[in-house]
């Protein structure tokens, strides 16, 4: 067994308990990476709400797409950002601190719930990394994401 | 006297010289903090113009905001974030830098003075902090921030 | 020679094989700077695509500007964080990782290629910098930029 061994991680356990298999990290088709390591943190790319490389649905929060599924798709975007996390560092155990999350909600100009839509990326992120996941967190509402996703979330992560 | 006794700290003073009293830090309903440190940083989450636990204004900066309004209410959220700060490191004294400002602007499409609304927060950090409030910033107007907010503002700090 | 001398830097000669040559750093009319350094890391502040003091182009991506010209507009972007990096640490070739860029790229509501912009500044820090180059990224499409900017890069780098 190594680190890098999904049975004996604790992260991934809890993952597998909320039904959630991390997923292959998918290359970004250009001249950057899903995740940098620099000294002892992972920052990782902006995470879309892409399961099985489907985008899980297209649109603005607050007209095209609801707020509790926007949620969910942000639940999703941070598990493809642990999953880039562990593209890096091996094994999600190996977190010590979630230390900062960014949650871009592509927004109907007059939806204002951006908070609770990001509460689906920091949720998951406080079930599956218990203290180790709370985090600063900025939610704003933009105009327009690629590929027309609903929302998109990056991460810094501090390991040992 | 200790290290947080707020008569001691040359921050806390000019800030009051400036008519300004650091507010308690609100909670966030939710599974994030005001504030992380993570080695000798404090990354805050973004910070929303509120006062007393009101929020100032709502709208957008450009048609529902002044320029001129919306740069106070910038100035609040650097309040904030430095109330965030101590909250973590317990004297704004132990600020060696402000290293990076981000401001959200919630904009009118044709609205294009971010940076004279983020200017609000950059002055007030260089206010209080003199030299050490010297920060990298970015200014970027958005569709709509959280509870209809006109401007939201995250720092990273480094303490000694 | 010195090692700011641009004759010995390699970073600096990819950059005159492609013909770009680096700017002098416009310092911002406020109380931020255009970089800060921090340890082993450079922030720098968000970059506008200004040439010779002049905004190369103004306007929505997506209508007013074409993703083919704000692909090269985000290129001057991630020269002018070079600069701003430089103007720190005297010589690009200190630079051993690009950690992070955020491209925020002024979006028609209807355009959703902000990617495909961003890779102007990726493609520009794969160039001169090779693997050091290969960063984590996020692109978003947002309502409004600064002088009415289409595009503006922030850049995280660590030197050594």
């Amino acid at each position: 067994m190594t680190s890098t061994d999904s049975a004996t991680s604790a992260v991934e356990s809890r993952l597998l308990e909320l039904g959630i298999t991390l997923p292959e990290v998918v290359q970004p088709i250009a001249t950057y990476v899903p995740a940098v390591v620099s000294g002892n943190y992972v920052y990782t790319s902006g995470q879309l709400p892409i399961i099985n490389g489907e985008l899980s649905a297209s649109g603005k929060v607050g007209s095209d797409i609801s707020p509790e599924d926007a949620k969910e798709y942000a639940a999703t975007c941070a598990v493809n950002a642990l999953a880039a996390i562990k593209s890096q560092i091996g094994d999600l155990d190996r977190i010590s601190r979630i230390v900062k999350v960014v949650g871009f909600v592509a927004s109907d100009p007059a939806f204002t719930g951006q908070p609770g839509v990001i509460n689906g990326a920091s949720e998951l992120l406080g079930k599956v990394l218990g203290e180790a996941g709370a985090h600063a967190r900025s939610a704003v509402g933009v105009a327009v994401l690629p590929r027309n996703a609903p929302v998109e979330v990056e991460v810094i992560a501090e390991f040992v």
